[in-house]
Parts: C-alpha cells; sequence; structure tokens
C-alpha cells in the first residue's frame, strides 16, 4: 500500500461544491447589483495585514481568535478578522485618492479562530458597506434605505431598529451617570439575553436603584415612534441635535414612502456593543424570522481612521452582513435561490466528431443557451444503450435537453430529447435554440 | 501629538481602489459568464489548509515561498499557494458527491512569499479550469476551445501551441534515453531562455553528443502541424496512442472551425516544467502581444488525487491562468474594460427633503439606472454656486446626468443637467428615465 495524506479541512473550514458556490456567487451577485444601482463602489484589501494594524489598541476577544504569525521575513502579520479595521486602514492610506462622501462596498472573507461548537466558521465572508466623509443625516437614512432594498431584492422583508447612542450617554449625562456610560451600554446590550429583572440589578448595582429605575424607563420607551422619541426626548433633557436627527429619520421614511409604516421602528435597548458607534445605530430582522437576532447591524462612526492617521478625523456610517447567517436564514425560508440548471448537451455519438460536437455546443452558447458537448461513453456508432447512459448523466447534471446528433448537425434535423417528459423531437439547429430559449 | 499607526500594506500585496476593483470584478465576470456556457461549475476550498496537504511531497521552492505557521491549535498549516493541490485534496475528499466527468473553475487568491524584485506579489489571483474523470481527447479538445472562447470574450486573438509529454518520453524510451527523461525534459524547457547552443551542450553533457543532436532535431522540427507531427513520429518509433492523441486534437479543429488555421500550433519544444503532467500540454500566445509570454499554460495529467487517496487515480486536463498577468497584458493592449460609468445623480437642494430625493433616485433604480442622491454641500433652499459644487463632484465620480429636483419632482419637471454638454433642459421624472436609458 502506498502512503498517502488523509484529505481533511481544517475544523471551522468548508469546501462549498458546486451548487452551494453557485447560489453564494448568485447571491453575492444580487447584492452587488443593488450596491451599484446605489452608487457604491468595491474595494478590496490584502487578506494578510502587519499584526499591529489590525489589533490596533488590542486586547479582548479579538487577540485571542486572530490568526498571527510570522512571516518568512520575520514581519509580524495577520489575516484580517473583520472588513472595518482594513477600511480603516485603507481610508488613512488612500485619503488623497478618494472622491468624498466616499461610497464603499466590499464583500471577501475574514478568518476567526472561533469556538466552533458554537456553530461558528472560522473563515467566513463578510458584506460590509459605508458612507464616509459625511455626517448628513441623509447619509443614515441612505445606509437604512440600503440595508432595506437589499433585503427586499433577496426576497426579505425586514424591519429595521433604530437607536441613537449619543442620545443615550446625553440621557445618562443628564441623570449624572455619564461616567458610567461604557458599563450601563453593555448591561443594556444584554437586556434581550438576561431579562429585565437581571438587568435591574445589574444596573442599580452600577448606578443606584432610582437611576437604574430611569434607565430602564429610558430603554423599556414604548409606543409609536414619535411617542418613543418623545419620551427619550424628555427624559434625555429636551430636545437635542441626537433628538433631531432620529426625528429627521423618521420624517425622510415618512416622505419617502408617502405612508406611515412600521418599517422604521425605534428602539431604545439597542446599543451595540462596538466601542466606536458614536450617532444612529441600527439592527436589521427578518419579519418572518425575527429569532434569528439581527442580520444586518451598524451605526455611525465619528472617527473611522483616528488610529492610523494623526489629521482630520473622518466620520460615517456604515454596516456589516454576515453572508453564512444570511445564506442559513434564507435556506430555512425557503428563499435560497436554486442553482442555475444547465440548458442542454449534445450527446457523444460518435467520439471521432468532438469538433463537430464542439461546432454545435458553440452554436447554442453564441445564442446565450449553456450547453455542454458530452466527451465519453461513446463506443464508435453509438446505440441505444450509451444514449441511455448519457440521459441519466443529462438528468444527474440538472440538464433539460439533450441534443442526438446525426451525420450533419449543422445542416440536417437533429433529435432533441427532452430529459423532463422524455420525449423525443426532430428539429434543426436554429428550431432548437429557439425551443431551449422559450423553454429556459 | 498622539500615538497613531502608519497606515501601510505589507510588500508584495496591495489595495484595490474602485476603479481597479470594478475592471476586476467585470473581467472576472467575462470569464464566468464563459465557463457557465460551456457548463463548468464553481468550487471554493479555504484559503487555510493543514500544511502537510499542501507541501504534499514538499521539497524545492514552494517550501521556501509558502505562508506556513501554528494556529491558536498547534495546528501546522499553510496559505495556499496555487488552486491546483487544493484541487487535488477536495477531489479525493468529495469524489462520491461529484458527478464525473466533473468540470470545475475556481477563481480565488493566492500567497506565495515571492521575490518581490522581480515585479512579483505575494497576494496574486489565479482562475483555474478542469475537466477531470475522463480520458478522451474531447477533453483536452475542450480546453483547447474554452482557452480560445475566454480570450476572444475578452477581446483578444491567441495561438495555443500543443505538445505531448508522453510523445516525448517515447522518443526518449527509442534512443534509449528515457531514465534522462526529467533531466532532459528539464535542459528543453529552458530552450527559449538560454539558446540553441547553451542547450546543445547540456544535452551533450547528459546524454552524449549523437543523442544531443536527436533530441534537438525532435524539439526543433519545423513545417506545418501535419509535417512536425510526422517527424515527431517517425522519430519516436512510429505511430503510437500519443502521435494519434496530437492527430485527433488537429483533426477536431478543422472540424471545428472547417478550415485549415494556424490557431492551433505543433510545438515540440514545449515541454510544462511541472512533473505531474503526462500527456498534451500546451501554452497560449495573444496574437498581438506574444513576447509576454504564455498567458495560460497547461496540460493532461494521470493521477490527480493519487497523493490523498489509495484508491482509483483520477486522470483529468486543465489549466491556469494569472489573471494579474492577463490584465497588465490587456492593459498593454488598450483592452482593459472601462469602469463602468455611473449614469445619474439627485442634487441635493434641500437637505430635509432627503427622503423624496431618495424616492426620485429609487424611481430611476427600478428602472435600472444606477442613481445616487447627492446628501451634503446643500444650505436650505440652495444656490448656484452650491450646484456648480455638486456638478464638479458628478464630473469627479464619472456621473453623467444630474437631477435638480423641484418642490414637487415627482410630479413637476425636473431640471436634467447634463454633465457633458453642461446644458440644462426640463422634463418629467419618465421623460428623463426614457433619456437616461437612451443614452447609457
Amino acid at each position: 500500500m502506498a502512503a498517502y495524506i488523509e484529505p481533511k479541512v481544517l475544523k471551522g473550514f468548508r469546501d462549498f461544491l458546486p451548487d452551494m458556490e453557485i447560489t453564494r456567487k448568485s447571491l453575492i451577485e444580487n447584492m452587488e447589483n443593488t450596491f451599484r444601482l446605489f452608487g457604491f463602489l468595491p474595494i478590496d484589501t490584502p487578506a494578510l495585514e502587519y499584526a499591529e494594524i489590525l489589533l490596533g489598541k488590542g486586547g479582548g476577544e479579538t487577540e485571542k481568535q486572530i490568526y498571527r504569525f510570522k512571516d518568512n521575513g520575520e514581519r509580524d502579520v495577520a489575516l484580517r478578522f473583520d472588513l472595518t479595521v482594513p477600511f480603516a486602514r485603507f481610508t488613512a492610506l488612500h485619503r488623497e485618492e478618494l472622491i468624498f462622501p466616499f461610497k464603499r462596498y466590499h464583500i471577501a472573507k475574514v478568518w476567526r479562530g472561533e469556538n466552533t461548537q458554537r456553530g461558528r466558521y472560522r473563515e467566513f465572508t463578510q458584506c460590509d458597506f459605508d458612507i464616509i466623509g459625511s455626517e448628513s443625516a441623509a447619509c443614515d437614512f441612505e445606509i437604512i434605505l440600503l440595508i432595506r432594498t437589499i433585503m427586499k431584492n433577496l426576497g426579505v422583508d425586514v424591519n429595521i431598529h433604530v437607536n441613537h447612542r449619543g442620545l443615550f450617554n446625553r440621557f445618562l449625562s443628564h441623570i449624572g451617570q455619564s461616567e458610567k456610560s461604557v458599563e450601563a451600554l453593555r448591561v443594556v446590550d444584554k437586556l434581550a439575553k438576561t431579562g429585565a429583572d437581571e438587568t435591574c440589578k445589574n444596573l442599580t448595582e452600577l448606578t443606584g436603584e432610582e437611576n437604574a429605575r430611569k434607565i430602564l424607563e429610558y430603554t423599556g420607551a414604548k409606543g409609536s415612534f414619535t411617542e418613543i422619541l418623545d419620551k427619550m426626548t424628555e427624559l434625555s433633557g429636551g430636545p437635542s441635535p441626537e433628538s433631531q436627527r432620529l426625528f429627521e429619520l423618521r420624517q425622510y421614511m415618512l416622505d419617502y414612502i408617502c405612508d406611515d409604516t412600521d418599517n422604521l421602528i425605534l428602539d431604545p435597548s439597542i446599543t451595540r456593543g462596538l466601542d466606536y458607534y458614536t450617532g444612529v445605530v441600527f439592527e436589521t430582522f427578518m419579519k418572518e424570522m425575527p429569532d434569528i437576532g439581527s442580520v444586518c447591524s451598524g451605526g455611525r462612526y465619528d472617527n473611522l481612521a483616528g488610529l492610523y492617521s494623526k489629521d482630520a478625523s473622518i466620520s460615517g456610517v456604515g454596516t456589516s452582513i454576515g453572508l453564512d447567517r444570511l445564506i442559513a436564514a434564507l435556506e430555512s425560508l425557503g428563499k435560497l435561490p436554486a442553482a442555475n440548471k444547465r440548458a442542454a448537451a449534445i450527446a457523444c455519438v460518435n467520439q471521432d466528431r468532438a469538433g463537430l460536437y464542439q461546432a454545435l455546443a458553440q452554436k447554442l452558447r453564441l445564442s446565450g443557451i449553456q450547453c455542454e458537448a458530452f466527451t465519453d461513453s461513446c463506443p464508435s456508432g453509438g446505440n441505444e444503450k450509451q444514449l441511455v447512459k448519457q440521459f441519466i448523466l443529462a438528468e444527474k447534471k440538472g440538464i433539460r435537453y439533450v441534443l442526438i446528433p446525426g451525420s450533419n448537425p449543422l445542416t440536417d434535423k437533429i433529435t432533441l430529447r427532452d430529459i423532463a417528459s422524455r420525449k423525443n423531437s426532430e428539429f434543426t439547429i436554429d428550431e432548437i435554440i429557439k425551443e431551449i430559449k422559450k423553454s429556459v
């Protein structure tokens, strides 16, 4: 027995076989079409960067999960673990070459040594999009609208929950708890997971009973968008630029769809854990499947590239879609696009005629019909049994039509086998092209 | 001064800004359309694999260039350095799930710690395609035809040079030099680089004067495809399955294009350095730019996954295109697709109307027109200077039309600014959609 190496992939990594890869590509294409319609532009950055750049201030979970090593030149390098940090570095480096406001999208793989027991992958695809270089509320609105349109084009209706980090901080400041901001955010962030009682207990420990009650009153405000906003405004000490921003978003949405709607929901309990958000934050829930959690979250930040540039700070608003989670959700909903069926194949009746069969296939391809020429299982002259084998192969491959060429297929009639109906008919090649184009 | 991290990328790595990334995506899309028309299916594999799997028998250049490290679980892992080795591992692992003959393509990044002084990148994109599970000459022909069609669809005419590794080995065996096969191949492979004299000297050292003369007679055979093939057949001891295979390819090409042609050139000096080729090998040269060398090389192998499976050996034929080299060549030829120009933008006249402007933009997008709504530089009420700024922004962004909305843009006439002609006209939104669709 010859020694051989066991073929296996690393834990948390996956091969994509054709059906799944076709589905992934078609989803990505769908999303890219929407980005382009909105005037968003693609960028790409290296998979590998200086570890110092990716880790930034470092610490925490990231440091534990990142794939970091010394390269052959003894450089301290790492694989990117998200697309946000590389975008910040990209922006600092290319600031002079970009036209602001800059709208970009980036769909690419990232790597994290996650605990795979929680069903997480160590290699996964993210889709980020941001508008940077503008503080306008119109940009916040555009990102929200873009999320809505992307999901709509994937066949999914969503509710987008918004909040304002700055307004929450203003409220904390108003009740004299501004120095507790980070911890309070963290406790509130876990509200849905830990429940109201636990949250109340934790907040009481942090800020005292009276303040905990106020914080829960703020984050638990109920009613219509306007009623909640009024409550938040009142509790944070009256009208402010932050409450005005939320009011504008609501107003834009009304102007946009000319009708009251529940699509945009004000939810004062959303905080988004990440430190760098400073303005509007949002989460996106599928109407048919809210329980899987937010499929697209993000917000406004006021200093994207500050870590890499001592000059002007660049503000922006952006968000991230985890492609793998989205695919899992679409699959549960039965909304994954089916792998494109291939239209036609040329049966191999006589292997010596391979050139002719390719010429025939090429004629179909030039008409935009996917067509392959079978190359095997065909003893010279062909016989019924060999043809049946090729019909079975076509069926396995999801091919609808098989052309069975005679001696002069480019001029004479050809037998067309419809794999679905198991019927044969005789046509010229031009008639076949018309026939197939009608049905696929 | 705040401490900050210098924003830089690793040597040999690149950011892709929007214009280049759009070009790259459009090239890849063009190639994928051709693959699909031929019935080739996409797959993907992890960027990171067990080092043992990627290195296989190991040694040589690969071992020096590969990015290899210990992950957090102390596994010996590495970044893929090509797409062939992962495909071999993929095939061994998923053999039961694939339908043979299996036609796949794979376009993805690979990483090699190359010497960047030779203008090489350490992160680059490869495009591989193969047909595996068939020994048919029709598959060899299909790969050659696919290369030709891919290049044609990119606007490039090519000559494809073919040879047969097995026939060369048969010839060496015929002159009693079969044990020198690998070294002889290596010397001949460098023929174009080192010149005839040096090659003759090296061959003489290796095989003696008489044999060196015969080898050079074989590799230097001149004339038409048929004349060269006759010479090769004679020198290798008469007709053989290998010479028959070359004859078939020629015959298929004649059947295919119904005409004699120079597109397929028999070149007995091609060997393709890689050990695993056993049958037909080929190289592809751009007719307008032969000097940059082969843009797409490959061949037939008889045991793709042998390293990873003790069972059945899988033969196939395939090839690889280096996307970066192809892009450089297309750029020199002025054949790079231009970055898609965006069609339209909505000027921001009154920021309070952002919702309405998005509704207007969305109306264009739903008609398939790329449209963004400007979000800034617009003091309430708007004035000429602010509009001029937005025209300049549109021009920089390559946007052809700017819509200047009045109070009721969805019903009243709108001013349409043609950035190219610098002319304004008045239209309803439906007329504008027609107008823009006519011109882009």
